[in-house]
């Protein structure tokens, strides 16, 4: 693991392919991981990402006492922990050590970043006006960093129903954007 | 094109891979058409879209004006035309037919599905409370339709600055979800 500071104005870049992520908080101490394929990137700078969060989930309360988390992202490498990660609920288990994944203290926040994974994205929950509605959380980056060690990696995308599909083919082209 | 019905509680395994589409609008009559990578899931069934529409695009009035669009999803083939219909306003130009689109009418919205995708989504704007603050559109999804002439379509995933990368192999894994 070769932990280096990742441009947070490029945070785009990591989560607007649509990425599965692994979500931690920390509440009492106490770190817990949950599965997340339901975001998307809301602002450049400063970076604000949106997210749904069931109220069924452990990590919920913790989020919205917390207003803390990591958003970190495996490669396809860790698929079979990340199908493992989405199937237990922290309530009763400690997920990072049953599944063999391993918290590292953040640099800001004071959930954990996952160290097999190949980006972590600090992130502070910043509006919550459509949580009750439709547990949705808006929270800014404050943070990111990125593993050298781990080269060109594929990330996972979910289809539904323990589908996943990894990244095929990098396809350049000149594109000047006029949406996000 | 052979066009299906596809069951609307489904749609999430559409979206939830993080697919760039394209979004359509029709306003006094006139089609218009973006790409868009900004957008989550944020409920099954109704099926809740979210998504950020730039208040600089010229589809951002003609949503806020007329409350209906089609979120289209183009294979990986596609590709040349979403960086065309990305890198070209709507506002002096009629982007399907300088690009090579094909706008057919919808089941139920007045915006148009676009012949040449495999998935076309006709949505409702449902909520619009976080536009003014951030662009935010909630829409519900109304109807669906598949087109069954495109075997096993690969979508396209935005990475940033022209970098777009395609689906590569599938892998299932038993998955208990239990989150969205």
């Amino acid at each position: 693991m070769i932990l280096k500071d990742y441009d947070i104005s490029l945070v785009y870049r990591l989560l607007e392919p649509g990425p599965v992520v692994m979500v931690t908080t920390s509440r009492d101490g106490r770190p817990n991981v949950m599965t997340m394929s339901w975001h998307t990137m809301m602002e450049f700078t400063p970076p604000l990402i949106g997210c749904v969060i069931s109220d069924r989930n452990y990590t919920f309360d913790a989020l919205k006492a917390t207003k803390e988390c990591v958003i970190a992202i495996p490669s396809v490498k860790l698929a079979g922990k990340v199908v493992q990660v989405g199937s237990v609920s922290g309530r009763n288990t400690d997920k990072f050590k049953t599944i063999g994944l391993t918290p590292k203290p953040a640099f800001i926040v004071k959930a954990p970043i996952i160290a097999e994974c190949f980006a972590n994205i600090e992130c502070r929950v910043v509006d919550t006006s459509l949580v009750n509605k439709y547990n949705f959380f808006i929270m800014e980056a404050v943070k990111a960093s990125i593993d050298h060690a781990q080269k060109n990696p594929k990330t996972l995308h979910h289809h539904g129903k323990g589908t996943f599909v990894s990244d095929g083919v990098k396809i350049r082209r000149k594109f000047n954007s006029l949406e996000p």
